[in-house]
Parts: C-alpha cells; sequence; structure tokens
C-alpha cells in the first residue's frame, strides 16, 4: 500500500511512518520540518502543508492509497496565545489538503482528531455526545472545523473511505512534546526540582503510541466508504501527580516537587476528562496497557533517548 | 417566511434586515452588539454566535424557514494582527451555526462569502476557479474553511438549499466600515486632508448594498437542494484615487490628499482583483450600477447619516 503522512516529522507521525515502513509499506512523508530522523530523512517531502498546490503536486508524484493527516500545532499552550498556530498549522493544512484532494483523489483518509472538539463534559466522550460541540482552546476548535472540512469531501468523492480517529494524550519514544516528555527533559536537566503546572490533580487518560497505531490500523483496515469516527483510549485514567510519581520512579530521582493553585496547567486546558471506548471495544479493537503502565513505558523509552537542548 | 440574520446588526446585515421586513417577511436578528438600530431592537436576540447551544435555543424558539449567516469579523486589516479575530468571528460562527442545524434543520441557508477564499488571480474569478485556492489573509482563510464547513451539511441533510454568495467590497447607507464610510468619516472630521492606505491604485469592483440584496433574493428564490455558489458583482472596477474623487466631490471638498508608496492599504490586502460575473448574468441577473455610481450614492448616503464618533 503507498502510504504519504502529512505531518511525518512530528511525534505520531514519525512513530507512524516507521510502523508503516515495518509492515512493508511504501511511505512518503511531508513535513516542513527539515531536522527529520535520519532513518526517514530519504522519504520527506519538505514543504508547507498549508500550501493546496503544493500538496497536489505530492499526490501527483506519489499516488498514495492512503492520507495520514497527522498535521497541527501540537502546542495547545501556545495556541492559546496566538490562534494564529491552530489556525494555519491544524485548519490550514486540512482546508489545504481538502482542496488538493478534490483534484487528486485517494482511496483512504485518515486523520487525527481530537477529544477537545467536545468540550468540557462531565460523562465520559462518546464519538457524537447528546450536547453540541463547544471546545475550549484553538486547538479543539481548529480540529473540529477540520471534521467538517474533511467531511464535505464525502459529497464530492463518496466512495473515499474517510477515518477521524479521536485520541487521547499520547506518550511514547521519539515525542516532542507533552507533560512526560517535559518531566523526563526537567528531570534530566536538574534531578532536584520539578516544578509542575497546575496542582497535579489534572486526570486525564493516557494511550501507548503503538497501541494507537494499532487501533488506527485495525479501523482503516476495516473502512467503509463515507465518514467513520472512533475513539481510541485506554482503559483509565491517571493524574498528574501520578505521573511525576512513575516518571521520578522510572528516572531514580527524587526531586522537589512544585505545585500551582490552578485546576488547570495553563487556560483552555481541561482538568479532567475521560473517553468512551464502547465503540472501539464493540469493534472488537481492545486497549489493555493502563494509563499509568503507558506513562511508565513512555518514561523508559525516553530516558534511553539522547538528551535533547 | 421566516427569517434569521445572523450578524444582523452589521452592515450588510441591517440592510437585510430592512430589505426582507419590507417584503413582508418575519425576521429575527442574532447579533452580539447590544448597541442596535432602534428600528430592529426588538427583532434582535442578544448573544454570541459561536455558541452552538445558542443558535439551537434560537432555531428551536423561532423555527426558520431560511438562515443567513452574516457574521464575520469585518475588519480584514485587524484580522491580519489578530488571527483570533476571523478564526472565532467568521470560522466558529460558521462551525457553531452547522452544528446547530444538525439538530434543528432549516430549509435554505445563505452565507456570505467572499472572492478573498481563491486569493491573488491575475485572471477574474470565476465561481470555480482553475487554480486551487490560496487565500492570502485569515479573512480569506476563515471564509474558504466556512464554505468547507457549511458543504458538510449537504451530507446529512441533502434537501436543504445552501446558497453561497461571493460579492467583493460592498457600500451603502448603514455602513460600519469600508473605505468609502473611512473617507466620508475623515473628511467630515477634517475636511483639508485625507490620509490614504496605499499608493491609491488598489482596484476592484464595489457592489451598491440593495443590488447586492436583489441578487441575493434572486439566487435564493431559486434554490436547488444542495450548494450553489454564486459571484455577485457590478460590470467594473475602481481605484481609490477614483474613490477619493468621488467622495470628494459628493462632500465639496478639496483636501490634500496623501498616498503611501505601498500597492496595497495593509498585508493581506490584494492590489486588484476582477470579478467573473458570467455566471450571474447567465441565469438572469445583472448588475447595471457601475462601481464608480455605486460609490457615488454610497457617498451620498452616508454624508446624510449622523457624524459617527
Amino acid at each position: 500500500m503507498k502510504c504519504t503522512v502529512i505531518g511525518g516529522n512530528g511525534f505520531v507521525g514519525r512513530n507512524l511512518a516507521f510502523s508503516l515502513i515495518e509492515e512493508g509499506h511504501s511511505v512518503s512523508i511531508v513535513d516542513r520540518n527539515t531536522e527529520q530522523h535520519p532513518a526517514l530523512q530519504s522519504r520527506t517531502v519538505v514543504g508547507e502543508a498549508q500550501d493546496a498546490s503544493f500538496l497536489v503536486e505530492v499526490l501527483t508524484k506519489h499516488k498514495p492509497d492512503v492520507i495520514y493527516h497527522l498535521a497541527a500545532n501540537s502546542d495547545i499552550a501556545a495556541g492559546v496565545e496566538d490562534a494564529s498556530l491552530d489556525f494555519g498549522d491544524t485548519l490550514m493544512t486540512t482546508c489545504a489538503l481538502r482542496a488538493a484532494l478534490q483534484r487528486r483523489p485517494v482511496q483512504q483518509v485518515v486523520f487525527a482528531s481530537s477529544s477537545a472538539i467536545f468540550g468540557i463534559s462531565d460523562s465520559p466522550l462518546q464519538e457524537e455526545p447528546p450536547h453540541v460541540p463547544a471546545p475550549v482552546s484553538w486547538y479543539g476548535k481548529a480540529k473540529l472545523a477540520s471534521e467538517y472540512v474533511l467531511e464535505s469531501l464525502s459529497l464530492l468523492q463518496p466512495y473515499c473511505g474517510i477515518l477521524f480517529v479521536r485520541f487521547p494524550n499520547v506518550v511514547g519514544p521519539l515525542a516532542t512534546h507533552g507533560v512526560v516528555f517535559d518531566f523526563v527533559r526537567k528531570l534530566r536537566a536538574n534531578p532536584s526540582l520539578l516544578e509542575v503546572l497546575g496542582n497535579g490533580h489534572q486526570t486525564k487518560p493516557y494511550l501507548y503510541v503503538s497501541e494507537l497505531l494499532q487501533g488506527i490500523e485495525f479501523f482503516r483496515d476495516r473502512l467503509q466508504p463515507g465518514v467513520t469516527r472512533v475513539n481510541i483510549g485506554p482503559p483509565d485514567l491517571i493524574d498528574v501527580r501520578g505521573i511525576v510519581a512513575e516518571v521520578c520512579n522510572v528516572l531514580g530521582v527524587e526531586p522537589r516537587v512544585t505545585y500551582q493553585d490552578s485546576p488547570v496547567g495553563w487556560i483552555g486546558d481541561v482538568p479532567r476528562y475521560e473517553f468512551d471506548s464502547s465503540a472501539m471495544q464493540e469493534a472488537g479493537f481492545t486497549i489493555d496497557t493502563t494509563s499509568r503502565e503507558a506513562v511508565r513505558r513512555a518514561a523508559q523509552a525516553l530516558a534511553l533517548e539522547p538528551v535533547q537542548p
């Protein structure tokens, strides 16, 4: 199968590219970042995914069967300060892809969506919750708009299979951001102090990246024409204080840990959410790794990687 | 017919509301601005159109046959500095409407789109130009994404008629922004000096508001299920220096006029564009008023309105 991964130099993108190559697929990567992982360098087309003409060129040349659209602003907190990050990197990459696919159709499109499209909810988030979407962050807003934008492709190309995968925080090797990555980096720089954003009671599901990728391929393999939405998530939650304990244990350090008063790490952060993954399970896919185990394995993997500046 | 105008306290919105009332329709208005025109006050529901739950309430109460979605950031230059204006006011109002209409369908949706969705082009802009869209400003990007978002509604509700009206600069009474409005306001404050943004050679089509509204109703009356796109524009162009001459003539002033070196008034401005309105004409609708006449009539109307602070 010929696959193109847009945003293939990000955390999930690199892991996905390696996994697809391992499965024997022909993989090309689109990313504007020139500092690609050495093993993926030769497969990467460097360019701006907000540019529809550039994407038309890539699709014309590589003729992929499947597009994985992972390009997005991953720094949610920075997006709070500057809406252009999510508007450009998350939404306008999707609009450009929508415009390019109108010219150069593919068989399947996989889009990395998010639980953030629904906003704050007291109950576990379903694929189609009873309340209307009310995303809080620009990140969530850009992902919601992106889903609608890609959905419109189905009008033109009803035989295209479009998969919206909603997943929570993802952790694992090759991470470029996120709470586990931040803690590992901070503690390797200074093992005696860890400053935590928020009061540490933020409680969320964490998914190990290889399990996310297995889930994506499970649903992509079974994809029907039209739009399919699925939550891929672990069976439980962990709070930030639990993550601190796991990371410190893996690194063998006992720092002084400081917390803030705020129940959230930044404006637009959600203090707690739970995923309803019953649709995933009913379809026959399960995730056994708990959020705690995922965090521990991610800390172990990241501790073996070279220290990042 | 029951009509709801979202953004009905803006320039085009107020003119549309008055025109629909005159035609004998039942009109309700949604706008967050509390300083509504006195004659429209009693029809206005004050609220935030980015809030899908609020829009569901409005649709449930008013049960409109037609929605006119005009809510948008109208200050394109300010949107260049702060992407959140177009992301929020233009795009997220559209996403909220899309989500609300999923719950409470209507028969027809009219969306005020823009020529800006295509970006810069050497040839007159058609409804579906041969090049892929490459909007320059956040304004154009938000309008493009909004079209895709509303298009996705057609998948769920194939019998809904969705009209995308692309129009150029609109001028006329009750204006709140735009070059003619700015010149009239500046010259009434100081008749001896007019400072113009850009070199004055920016050349564009200008449409008189009442003709836009006639055009909208012409195409809405004939609307088929699914999405229809149409350019509504005048037969010619005028440059900014021509606008200066018309406005000065109407006001009877002879100011010192200063220009800048730049070919555009602000970053993201387009120095020249032309509209292809052949589809409009083939459908049987024509606009006879030239851009120059539209500017002159607008200046006359605005000169009679109370001085704005």
